[in-house]
C-alpha cells in the first residue's frame, strides 16, 4: 500500500544488464567451504562430502504468488528463497546454494531490485546458504523470480514422502492457519485502501503482526530438524507444508500407501488466528485455514511410536495424529469422536 | 504464425494443478543411477561419485526469450532445457537432472502443456538428464518457464572462466551467427504476417531451415566436450555463447585477467548466413551477427598452446585466435591486419 513513485530512486533502463547484474553480484560472497564455484561462471559447483545432492525450485510469479500492492519485494525475494530451501529441509537435506533468475520490467528501479535482493540475502544468510547464481532479466509482464535451493543429503538420513507406516505418528513443527489469516487481512485492507469496501475508514495493519509475518515472512524449523539429526531419530516421512496440512497429510498417505488419522483438537492453531476470525465475523475459519490455508512453511513429519515419550519432552513438535492402514483412509476425527474425511483440492 | 484456436483441445481451466502435474510426470521416468529422488517429493536427490555437484538455472520469458507467434512451445521446452544442460556442461560437467517449474495462463491448453513438456523430454533424452522436478502453476500474465540442470562434475576436469593464460588457443566448437540471422527472418516474416510491410506476399520460411534450427533448436557439443576429456584434454577456460562471441571473449578475458586477439577470417560463419544477407540488401551484416547477436549455443574455450597440432586434426574445433596479455586489451583483426576493439554491452 506504498506509493513507489519516488523522485530520488535510479530507473532500471538506465543500466544495463550486466551492470545491474554486477552490482547485485557484490553483495554476495560465498562462506561454504562446500561451495567451490560461486557467481561469475557459467554454473555453480559444490563439494559434497555427504555424498548427496537436494535440489528444489520455486518460481513466484506476480499476481499469483504475490500481489506487489502489498507484498513488499523484500519478502518476495526472502519468501521464495525460503521456499525453495525448505523442500531442501523436508528431505532432512541442508541447504548451500542459491541460483537466482529474476524478470523485472523497465518500470523497476534499482532500488526495488536491492530490495527484493535484501530478501534473498536474509533468508541465505538464515539458513546458511551460498547465493551462487544471480541472472537479471527485462519481463514484458510482471515480475519473477524462479530460485533453486541446492543442498547436502546423507543416505542415511533421508526421509521421503513415502516413508510413513501404520502407528507411525503424525508431528508438526508448529502451528498452521496463520499465514492464510494473514493473506486474507492483507486482501481486505486492500480492498479498503481501493474504496471496494469499508469507506468509513483506512487501512490498518495494526495488531495484527503475527499473521502478517507468517504470511510475509515466515521461518523455517531448520534447527529442530539439526536437532533431531543430532539425537539420532530419524523421521520415517516428511514434507513442507506450502499447500494446507490436508494436502501434506493425503501426499505422504498417497506415497506412502498409508491411511492417516488427525485429531481435531491437537492440530497447532496460534491464537491470533481466532482473534483475527473472531473480529471478522468468524471469517475465515481457523481450522478450514489450516487444513487447506497454504503457506505455512511448517514441516509435517512422522515418526515411529517408539519416540513418543522423548517427543513430547524435548522437542517443540506437536503430535498431531497416527498413521493407520490405507483401508481407513484419511480422516479428521472431532473433539466428539465423528470421523470426517480429509480433502485437498486435486488430491 | 499458427492459429491456437482448435476446437478439440482441451482447456487447462478445466484440470487442477495436480492432475496437470500428475499428468505431466508420467511422460517422466528416471534413467541415471545417480538419480535417487525424481518427481514426487520435495526435493530432487542425486548421488554423484565424482564428488562436485553442478548447477545452473535459466528462465525464459514470454515476450522476452520467446515470441509465442512463431516460438512454437515446443522449442521453447527444448531451448530452455538445452541452455541450462549447456552451462552445466561449459564448467566441463555432465548434465544429469532438469528440475523445471512453469507458468502458464489459463487461456493455455492442456495440449499446449503437452507441447511444451515433449520439447523438455527431448532436450533430456538428447544429453542424457533425467527430468525430477515438475512443478505448474498458474500465470496471469505470460507464460514463463524455470528449468535448472543438476550435473556431475570432477575437481581435476573442471573449466573456469578465469583459467585462461596468455597463448592458449581460442576455439570454438562450431559455426556462429546462424541463431540471429534465423531471429532475424522470423521477426522479419512476422512483421509480413501482420500486414506491416511486404503486403504484395505471404510469409516464407522455406529454404531457411538451417538458420531456423540454429535459432529454434540449438545443440550442445556434449559430444566433442566427451572426445576432449576421454583424451585428456582439459580446456583451461570455457564459456556457452548465449550472448554472441564478443560477450564470450570478453568474459573469458576478464575473468582470467588477459586480454584476446581473434581473427575475423577465422571465424566460422555458415554459407547459409550469407546467403540469408545477400537476399535481404546486406542485412544483417553476418558478422555483427557473429559478434553480437547471440544464442548460438557453442562452446568457446580455450587450451594450451601445445595442444595445437591434435587439435587441427582430430576434433571439430576451429581456433579463432589465442590470448594476449591484458596490457593488449581484446581485439579484433581483420584480413588487411588492423586492430579492431571487441565490444559488447554493458561489457
Amino acid at each position: 500500500m506504498s506509493d513507489k513513485k519516488e523522485p530520488l530512486k535510479t530507473p532500471i533502463r538506465d543500466l544495463g544488464k550486466y551492470v545491474l547484474t554486477d552490482r547485485i553480484s557484490t553483495r554476495f560472497t560465498s562462506s561454504n567451504e562446500a561451495t567451490l564455484q560461486g557467481i561469475g561462471d557459467d554454473a555453480s559447483v559444490a563439494c559434497f562430502h555427504e555424498a548427496l545432492t537436494v535440489s528444489a525450485q520455486k518460481m513466484s510469479l506476480e499476481g499469483v504468488d504475490f500481489d506487489l500492492s502489498y507484498f513488499p519485494l523484500k519478502f518476495i525475494g526472502y519468501k521464495t528463497a525460503v521456499h525453495a530451501m525448505g523442500q531442501v529441509m523436508a528431505m532432512n537435506a541442508v541447504p548451500v546454494q542459491l541460483l537466482v533468475c529474476t524478470g523485472v520490467s523497465q518500470r523497476f528501479f534499482l532500488e526495488d531490485l536491492d530490495e527484493l535482493f535484501v530478501g534473498i540475502e536474509a533468508a541465505a544468510r538464515l539458513y546458511g546458504a551460498d547465493v551462487t547464481a544471480v541472472d537479471i532479466q527485462s519481463s514484458y509482464t510482471g515480475l519473477s523470480l524462479a530460485v533453486t535451493a541446492v543442498g547436502e543429503g546423507n543416505a542415511g538420513l533421508m526421509t521421503r514422502r513415502g516413508g510413513a507406516s501404520d502407528t507411525d505418528l503424525i508431528c508438526l513443527s508448529g502451528s498452521v492457519g496463520a499465514a492464510y489469516m494473514g493473506l486474507h487481512l492483507l486482501q481486505r485492507e486492500k480492498r479498503i485502501f481501493n474504496g471496494e469496501t469499508g469507506k468509513d475508514r483506512l487501512p490498518d495493519l495494526k495488531g495484527h503482526e503475527y499473521i502478517l509475518e507468517q504470511y510475509l515472512k515466515p521461518g523455517l524449523p531448520g534447527v529442530l530438524l539439526e536437532n533431531l539429526r543430532k539425537d539420532d531419530i530419524i523421521p520415517t516421512s516428511m514434507c513442507l507444508l506450502t499447500n494446507g496440512l490436508s494436502h501434506g497429510i493425503l501426499s505422504i498417505a498417497k506415497a506412502s500407501g498409508t491411511g492417516a488419522k488427525i485429531y481435531v483438537n491437537k492440530i497447532p492453531i496460534a491464537r491470533e488466528c481466532f482473534e483475527y476470525a473472531e473480529a471478522n465475523n468468524n471469517e475465515p475459519s481457523p481450522l478450514v485455514a489450516a487444513l487447506n490455508g497454504g503457506d505455512d512453511f511448517q514441516m509435517l513429519l512422522t515418526l515411529p511410536l517408539a519416540n513418543y515419550e522423548s517427543l513430547s519432552k524435548e522437542y517443540s513438535l506437536d503430535i498431531i495424529g497416527h498413521i493407520c492402514d490405507a483401508s481407513d483412509g484419511c480422516t479428521l476425527i472431532t473433539p466428539d469422536g465423528k470421523s470426517i474425511p480429509l480433502e485437498s483440492p486435486g488430491m
